[in-house]
């Protein structure tokens, strides 16, 4: 199966509809304009007057990487749509790259600009990373424009960096500290035809986890599965260490299994995806569970209020799993993308599209801080060994965030189709069409905010449509096999989908001592929350009915469905432990729930995913 | 109220009968072996042959401390019956502090053999911590032999510590970093009767938190409340900070209130006292849930793995206990002493005395390491940013709990006994007696394994026993009138008591997050816990039933009552989360539950106080 690129993929409505508008009309501007004003786009002005007055000498190590990875998400913009902001911005970085790439093909701005000695002596400074970057940018600005400007740049680029690493070997180091290089150069090699770029991913991919690679990670950082060089790929099955490193390097494993044929490759993705999807991911799709390292932490050990999950982890993931999903046309890939883009990528941006979160909570527990008494006023950070962040920001210093989400966002299209053969996979619903040649498949819904989707198919031989994993009841109006989590549907005409979606609560394994007594309400993909804003009062006091008695309406100011419940609201007591017959009064209530990624768009206030459950419920 | 000192009581059966023999035949011991191996004794030997080579390079700051707390606890054991390996060390140390103590009246053995310079430089080096520990041994000693060597040596010390702190104020700082003088100083005012000490001690305690004080802790350490210093004590309403400090320092605080009618020190203390067991203490009677400073954390921020719990917190907050129950003659304080003495105190020795906790966990999870993979063979404690402690260990280097649980336990009968004018309290039931003057109270009992007590009374006018707050049903074959928790009965003669004693299930209060959808099972004063030797598995995967069906029988191995209890076993399963209505099969098993002051007594093996409870249970 081969995935159909998002350039053949309109988006037109429902909620990804509004992403992806704010994403091209608000996201891109917003990033650009903090970037700008932060100086990360000095170093691609000619004219020098242009340039903050500090300039170069603050400038992060690894900058570059966010303004090419906001490019490429431009590219994929004007690619849909012409804007000629958007072009200017493409243009001022193409030719900035352009003006002060070096003679050798090099091209960092911190390390020109600061210490051109320090060049490739440590892998910790992300410059593999940052090239990577810079060529799927280059990669995306060369399809959207078809100018090769930057494309020639990034091939320079990467055939200096075959030569310091494979040729000469006169780096410091074997493999990129943070893995993304693999997988731009698989990307830059179906760009050119150019093999020997392909071969440089694998290069990096069959040197990681070496016995010389173990050597040095254990030298330079101690840890080595944190850069996930513990082992070789091929006997790597579960995910450890720093998740978005993880996971894109887990993308490039699957972009060599492809294109090797590698089984024992393929093998080692599949372990690993299962071993996240089954021990070590949020309900919301989220990974990498702890700020330490910002890694994958321990099977089960998912706690709420100190969940990580970095918005590029989510991505990364996903990018992973679009990987598997060519690779093993099985449903549980494209159920996996669904949720994490409608729960755990979603949230990373706000509503508005101009503010982010790195990290996506399980809680936020105001009522915490508020019960202390902050003894120390002088020193109001002394209980919180690490703040939390309780309102998304317009840009941090390490921003990877907000330019992956709109390079993300920006070519979605790209997760929706699939082609096998004659076959046209239909993984994501949504709303909008596909083109490809004189096929035309047409989806009119509200999906996920509604349960119904109608398909209108021109000139298919077959339509296979996945049935989430979610869904235990569908009505489908046409004759249909299954097959791996798709309905496959013979020749082509219109197509009716019912799925059942009711509001329905989950459990977590019993394992994850964070959720002991504690249910989540989900509709379809999508993971809801409380906020104190709607709840009148302490989160933790409230309890959640198993019978539930949903009442699902639509909410204005979210522009999204929200959901009422039954529930209780427990009696505060002075006594910290009772017996199991003498406990306080609890009170019927409602419950007003929000779907998880519209969360924190109305000022700071508290949030729960995980609802306690009543006692005897 | 005045509470009736150890040595007119006579423990000589029972839970602390035992504890009490092993205390004073194997603990002291054990510990002075440690102290003597580690170099800790060398100082007090005249004969430098004796010293080990290193000596005295490896001693630690306040090694001196261990020493003298250590033999604080051999005072009071020859205080109760004569021995002449514990004379030895008693007079080992006299002799040595004597002969090594300054001509200004200075000791310290750090100080004195590395670095006089440093003396009083550096608040955070345990110098007035250690002088408070010298008094307290001296006091002892003074008590047990009715010599006043070390007395003497105390006195001499305090006079140039007042010189230092209060005429010349000559130190560069104000107040001890880590409390502990201010109490002993009130007890060397007791037996000398100068109140020169008595007026030291208000000294400190009301220099603490001024605004000097604060400026001065925010330079040394930044975070004031970490010692206490972030108010006036009279302004500190809520307990703060390094757990052992602030109980010590209650303890003081309670003191001053006493000694000088103080009420407004009253009302801080009394304030602070239901902070603590409202808001912030385990189940067990623990204290000081953080282990980062070892400090008291956020109200009902009480996390069952990572609960820290030191002994010495356990043990300071009894002691704290203790003079309020003086101050305010309510059971609520009794019922707190024996609370933390059954589970959080005694679970920090083993029950050969020879090994000692200085955390005591709620939970230990083997099953987690083991689920992981491992990865990084080579780097083991990769996973664990702090290892918890499976099993007891013999010393450590820091090992301020090993002699205070032998000072402890040598002294625990003082805990048992008041006396207001003619009426005699009966604050804990020990099996043995008490006699003050022509009076003579002797309890028969297995309490807290057994619930019946029996007590005769010679020459009282009135006996006031307590009713533990965790009895809802008693019965007394005399007539009485309750008070405070206490039933008051005229006259002298047999009382038979029978305390309804059943397991019970209790439940921690909804905003303890830990403990949501969890049980702990009590019985009486007994907290029990379930290890995963006794349960064959993974203890995560049970539940208990909320029916119980409990039987209770005698396991000769840990010589203590366990409890069998009806419960489930749920089945695994490789799905993360799951509807509500999809649930894995849960198999009626029987579930085995060992006091918690006994676990980890036979190997390493996972635990549980806060087992599971069936949802719909």
């Amino acid at each position: 199966m081969k995935n159909i690129g998002f350039s053949q993929v309109d988006i037109t409505g429902g909620i990804m509809g509004r992403r992806y508008k704010t994403n091209a009309e608000a996201t891109v501007f917003a990033v650009r304009d903090r970037f700008m004003e932060t100086g990360r786009v000095d170093p691609y002005y000619s004219d020098e007057s242009l340039r903050a007055e500090n300039y170069p000498k603050n400038l992060h190590i690894f900058y570059d990487s966010d303004v090419v990875k906001l490019v490429e998400g431009a590219a994929y913009i004007v690619q849909k749509k012409s804007d000629p902001e958007v072009e200017a911005l493409i243009k001022l970085v193409e030719e900035g790259v352009a003006r002060n790439q070096g003679e050798d093909g090099y091209f960092n701005s911190w390390f020109q600009n600061n210490d051109q000695d320090k060049r490739w002596t440590n892998r910790d400074w992300h410059e593999l990373y940052t090239a990577g970057h810079l060529i799927e940018c280059a990669v995306a600005v060369y399809e959207a424009t078809g100018r090769r400007t930057l494309l020639d740049c990034a091939c320079r680029f990467a055939d200096y960096i075959e030569k310091v690493f494979v040729t000469e070997k006169s780096a410091k180091f074997l493999t990129p500290g943070h893995e993304e290089i693999e997988l731009a150069l698989v990307r830059l090699y179906h760009a050119t035809g150019n093999k020997k770029y392909l071969e440089l991913a694998k290069y990096f991919v069959d040197a990681r986890g070496n016995k010389e690679e173990i050597e040095l990670a254990v030298k330079e950082r101690g840890i080595p599965s944190s850069i996930q060089a513990h082992l070789p790929a091929r006997k790597q099955f579960t995910a450890e260490g720093h998740a978005v490193r993880a996971c894109y390097f887990y993308s490039a494993m699957a972009d060599i299994a492809r294109e090797y044929g590698d089984d024992e490759l393929l093998t080692a993705c599949k372990t690993i995806f299962e071993d996240i999807i089954k021990r070590k991911q949020y309900i919301t799709g989220g990974v990498g569970q702890n700020h330490v390292g910002e890694r994958f932490d321990h099977p089960y050990l998912l706690p709420n209020e100190n969940a990580y999950n970095e918005t590029c982890a989510g991505i990364a993931f996903v990018m992973f799993a679009k990987r598997m999903l060519e690779l093993d046309t099985d449903s549980k890939y494209a159920d996996a993308i669904e949720l994490a883009i409608y729960n755990a990528i979603l949230s990373g941006v706000s509503l508005d599209g101009k503010a982010f979160f790195y990290e996506n909570p399980m809680e936020i527990n105001l009522d915490k801080y508020k019960m202390d008494d902050w003894v120390d006023t002088n020193i109001e950070y002394e209980k919180m060994p690490r703040m939390q962040q309780f309102e998304r920001q317009k840009v941090f210093a390490c921003a990877c965030c907000p330019p992956n989400v709109c390079r993300f966002f920006a070519s979605i299209g790209g997760y929706a189709y699939g082609k096998d053969e004659g076959s046209y996979y239909i993984h994501q619903y949504f709303n909008g069409q596909m083109t490809d040649g004189d096929v035309n498949i047409k989806v009119e819904t509200s999906y996920p905010a509604e349960n119904t989707v109608k398909i209108t198919a021109q000139n298919t031989k077959q339509v296979a449509v996945r049935i989430p994993g979610w869904c235990k009841k569908f009505s489908l109006d046409r004759r249909y096999t299954m097959h791996k989590g798709y309905a496959v549907i013979e020749g082509d005409g219109e197509i009716n989908i019912e799925f059942d979606m009711p509001a329905v609560l989950m459990t977590a394994h019993y394992r994850v001592n964070s959720d002991v007594g504690r249910v989540a309400l989900k509709r379809g993909p999508l993971v809801y929350c409380i906020e104190a804003m709607d709840n009148g009062g302490e989160l933790r006091s409230l309890y959640v009915s198993s019978k539930l008695n949903a009442e699902i309406s639509y909410n204005k100011e979210l522009d999204a469905y929200t959901i009422e419940t039954d529930g209780f609201r427990i009696e505060d007591s002075d006594k910290l432990y009772r017996t199991i017959d003498d406990q306080p009064k609890f009170t019927p209530t409602r419950i007003k729930y929000i779907p998880y990624f519209t969360f924190a768009n109305r000022g700071v206030t508290s949030m729960e995913v995980w609802v306690k459950l009543k006692r005897g419920e």
